[in-house]
C-alpha cells in the first residue's frame, strides 16, 4: 500500500480527554475515530488490527475443536425474561421495542440465546460435548465509557459456550480452553497469566481471568516466579499444576498468606483480556435446555462461558508494546510487517529503486506500507515510529551510491545496511 | 469435519412458514434458526457459506483499490439530523435512547456516519479520491419481514462510499465500482444483470441494480441476449456499451417501447443482488464535507454509495443453485468442496479405508465433511444432497472389492469410479 493513497489520518496531538496511552496513540495513528461516547469506528489501519487479532483468536478456537457461529446482535427480551437475568440486569443493557412493540434489547452477552438455540437442536447426550463459538459485537451501555477501546460501549468479543452431559466433561471443556485460551495470547506476543477469579457459589476453582502484563496496565497483579519459567503453549503443560501457583489481582491478593516465597513473588500491573467461567446448569434448568442421558432421564446439561475481548486486545497490545515515540506492534498481529521509507521522493534513482523494492516485495507476499509522500525523512521517520511497523527499509541517495539500504528493528532501534537483494531475502521467505 | 461432531441440525420438514425455497432448504440444512421475526442465528453449515461469500466480496474491493474500515451499529441521531433524513426515514429505523437520554440508532445504513468520518479527517483535494468500505450488520425494522435472509431484519450488507473531486472523478469511481460488481458476482458462480434503476433527480443514468436470474426471482425482468454472451469481467469490457444494453425490471420495462429485436429480448426473473447509486453532494453539501480545491476554496465532495446484500446473497445463491433434493453449492462459495460417504460404518475395511481418504484429503487442503454417521445408505444420500456440497466420495464393500470409490457430482448427477488414489488427485491441487 502506498502511503499517499493510504487512508491515515494522523494527528500531531493527543485528544485531550484521552487518558491513556493507547487510546491517545490510537487516536493519534489513525486506527480510530469516535461517533459517539465510548463508539468508534476503525480506520484501514486500525481495522487491520482487529483483523489479525480476530483471525488468531478463530484459528486458535477452531483448533481447540470449535464450532464458528454468529448469534444477532438484537435479542428478544422473552429469553432473558426465562432465564431471569431481564430484571436483573442493570442499565448497561439497551432496551427498546421493536415497531410492533416486542420488547428487544442489544445484546450485552449471549448466554440466553445460545441456551435456546440448544434446546432447539441437540437432543440426545451422544450429541455432547458440543462447543459452539462466535465473534460478535456486543453492546453494554456503560454509564462513563472511557479509554478507548478498552471500556467501549459498543466492542467485539469472542465468546464460545460449552456443553457437557455432567462435571467431568465440564472440566474436560473447562481445561480444553485454559489451554486454548494460553496458546491464543502467546501467539500474539503476550504473556496472560491466568488468575482465579470469583465465581460466586457455583464455579468452585473453574473461574480463570486472563491478565496480560502493562505497565499501564488496570489492576496490580502479584504472581508466582513459575509463570515466566514455564512454556506455556507446550503440549504436555500439566493444566492442574499451572492452576495450584499463585497468581491473584490486587483484591484477592493477600500479602500476609501468600504461599510463595518473597523472592519468587513478583508484581506488575494487567489488563483482562479474557475470563473463562464454568456455570453449571443456571441456564440449562432455568430454560428448559436438557438431553436424554444414557438412561433415558431429561438431564440438563453442564455449561461454561468463555470470553476473549477482541476490540479491547487491541488496546492491550499497545498498552503492552510501545515506547515514547509511538506503538511497536508485535510482528503476529502488526497491520502491515514494514515500512518502506524513500528519504528523498525527488531524486530519481532513489524513487527508482524504492519502487522496484516495493514491487519486488509485495510479490513476494510482504505486507508493506510504502511512505512515497513528498515529505521530509523527519517526518517519514516519525510516521513509521508513531504506527509502529516492526521493521523499515530506508532507502536514501548516500546509501544508494554504497550499494546499500537501511534495515531498522521498531523494536530495538537495531539498524544494519543490506544490500537491496539481501533486504528483499531478509523479509522474502 | 467428522459429520458426527458438527453442529448440523437437519430438519425433516420445512416449517410451515417458510415460503420460499432458499428460506427451506436453510432451515431445513441447519444453517439457520430463527430468534425474533427476521432476526437468525447462523449455525456452522450456514456461517461458513456467509463468510466465504464475504471474502469474495472483500478481495474484489480491495482488488479495485477499495480502503476496508469499520463503522458501530450504534448511530447517534445529532448526524441524521444534520443531513435531514432523521424526520424523512420511517419506521424502519430502530430509534432509542441510550442511559444519558441521548436520542441514538441502529444503523440502516451509515451515509451519514461516513460522510462525518470524511469531514473530520480529509481536508484537500490531494487527498482524493477515496473509496471505503465496510462489510456490517445492518437493522432495518421491516413491518413485515419474510423469505428468511432475503428480507430480514439483521442483515449483513457490504457498503462503499465514493469521494471525489468533481463530477468526472466520481463517474470514474462509479464505473471502477460497476465493474467490480460484475467481477464479484461472476465470481460466485452467478451472472448478475445490471439494470438502470431510478435515480431521482440526481442519479441521472448512474444508479444500477444489479439483478441476478432464478426461476423463483422476486420481480420480472427483461434484457437484451447480449447480456448472456457477453464477457462481463474481461478486462476490455466496455462500460458505457454495457450499459446502453437494454435491461429493465418490471416496473421500468414498457413493452411497446424495447428497443430489442423480439428474438433478441430475454425474459426472466431476478433478484436483486447490489445497487451503485451516485448521489453527488446531497450529504456532503448538507454535513458540510468539503475539500480545499486546486484554487483554494471549499468544495463539497462528490459522492456514491454501492451496496452488496452479503446475508441475502447466500438466499439468493440458493435461489439461483437448488434442485427438488436439496441445495447445490457452485465451488467458490461451498461450505466444504466435498462430502466423504462411508456406507457401512460397521465394515472395518471400509471405515478404514475412508478414514485414511479424509485425513488425506484434509492434509492436501481439500475441505471435507466426512459422514462418519451409523445410519443408512439412503440417510447419508439424503443428508448430502440436501445440503449441497459440490461433489460426494462414496465408499462402500462392492467398491472397495473392486479397488475403486464412487465421485459424484452433485449438480450433474453425473458418477465416475476411481481408484481411492485417482479420486485423490482429483481434488488435491
Amino acid at each position: 500500500m502506498r502511503l499517499s493513497r493510504y487512508f491515515l489520518p494522523l494527528l500531531k496531538e493527543s485528544p485531550a480527554d484521552a487518558q491513556i496511552v493507547s487510546h491517545q496513540l490510537m487516536l493519534r495513528a489513525g486506527m480510530i475515530r469516535q461517533s459517539s461516547a465510548g463508539i468508534y469506528s476503525w480506520l484501514p489501519l486500525g481495522f487491520a488490527v482487529l483483523k489479525r487479532v480476530e483471525q488468531i483468536v478463530r484459528e486458535e478456537m477452531d483448533a481447540a475443536g470449535c464450532q464458528e457461529i454468529l448469534m444477532p446482535g438484537v435479542q428478544p427480551a422473552e429469553l432473558w425474561q426465562e432465564s431471569g437475568r431481564y430484571e436483573a440486569y442493570g442499565r448497561e443493557m439497551l432496551r427498546f421495542d421493536d415497531r410492533h412493540e416486542r420488547p428487544m434489547l442489544l445484546g450485552p452477552t449471549h448466554e440466553e440465546l445460545i441456551t435456546d438455540i440448544f434446546r432447539r437442536c441437540i437432543r440426545s447426550y451422544r450429541d455432547l460435548p458440543q462447543n459452539l463459538y462466535q465473534i460478535q459485537w456486543k453492546f453494554r451501555d456503560e454509564i462513563r465509557p472511557r479509554f478507548g477501546v478498552m471500556r467501549g460501549r459498543e466492542f467485539l468479543m469472542k465468546d464460545n459456550y460449552s456443553f457437557d452431559l455432567d462435571l467431568k466433561g465440564a472440566k474436560r471443556s473447562y481445561d480444553n480452553m485454559f489451554r486454548a485460551y494460553l496458546k491464543t495470547f502467546k501467539r500474539m506476543g503476550l504473556t496472560a497469566i491466568p488468575m482465579r477469579a470469583d465465581s460466586g457459589a457455583i464455579g468452585g476453582d473453574m473461574s480463570h481471568e486472563f491478565q496480560i502484563l502493562a505497565s499501564t496496565g488496570e489492576s496490580e497483579v502479584f504472581f508466582d516466579a513459575a509463570f515466566e519459567e514455564i512454556d506455556l503453549t507446550a503440549d504436555d503443560l500439566d493444566i492442574e499444576e499451572l492452576k495450584a501457583l499463585y497468581a491473584a489481582t490486587d483484591d484477592e491478593h493477600d500479602a500476609k498468606a501468600v504461599p510463595v516465597a518473597a523472592e519468587r513473588l513478583r508484581h506488575g500491573r494487567g489488563i483482562e483480556v479474557g475470563h473463562i467461567f464454568y456455570f453449571g446448569t443456571k441456564y440449562s434448568k432455568a430454560m428448559g435446555a436438557t438431553v436424554a442421558g444414557p438412561d433415558g432421564d431429561d438431564v440438563p446439561v453442564e455449561m461454561g462461558s468463555y470470553g476473549i475481548g477482541v476490540s479491547r486486545l487491541v488496546g492491550a497490545l499497545i498498552e503492552a508494546n510501545h515506547d515514547e515515540k509511538g506503538i511497536i506492534w508485535p510482528e503476529p498481529v502488526a497491520p502491515f510487517t514494514l515500512g518502506l521509507i524513500n528519504l528523498r521522493a525527488s531524486d530519481q534513482p532513489c524513487t527508482d529503486l524504492t519502487g522496484d523494492l516495493y514491487a519486488r516485495l509485495e510479490n513476494a507476499g510482504v505486507t508493506v506500507l510504502y511512505d512515497d509522500r513528498d515529505e521530509s525523512p523527519g517526518v517519514k521517520f516519525a510516521t513509521m515510529e508513531l504506527i509502529g511497523l516492526p521493521f523499515q527499509v530506508i532507502v536514501g541517495p548516500r546509501g544508494l551510491k554504497a550499494g546499500v539500504v537501511e534495515v531498522k528493528d521498531r523494536r530495538t532501534g537495531a539498524t544494519e545496511e543490506l544490500s537491496p537483494e539481501a533486504a528483499l531475502n531478509r523479509f522474502a521467505h
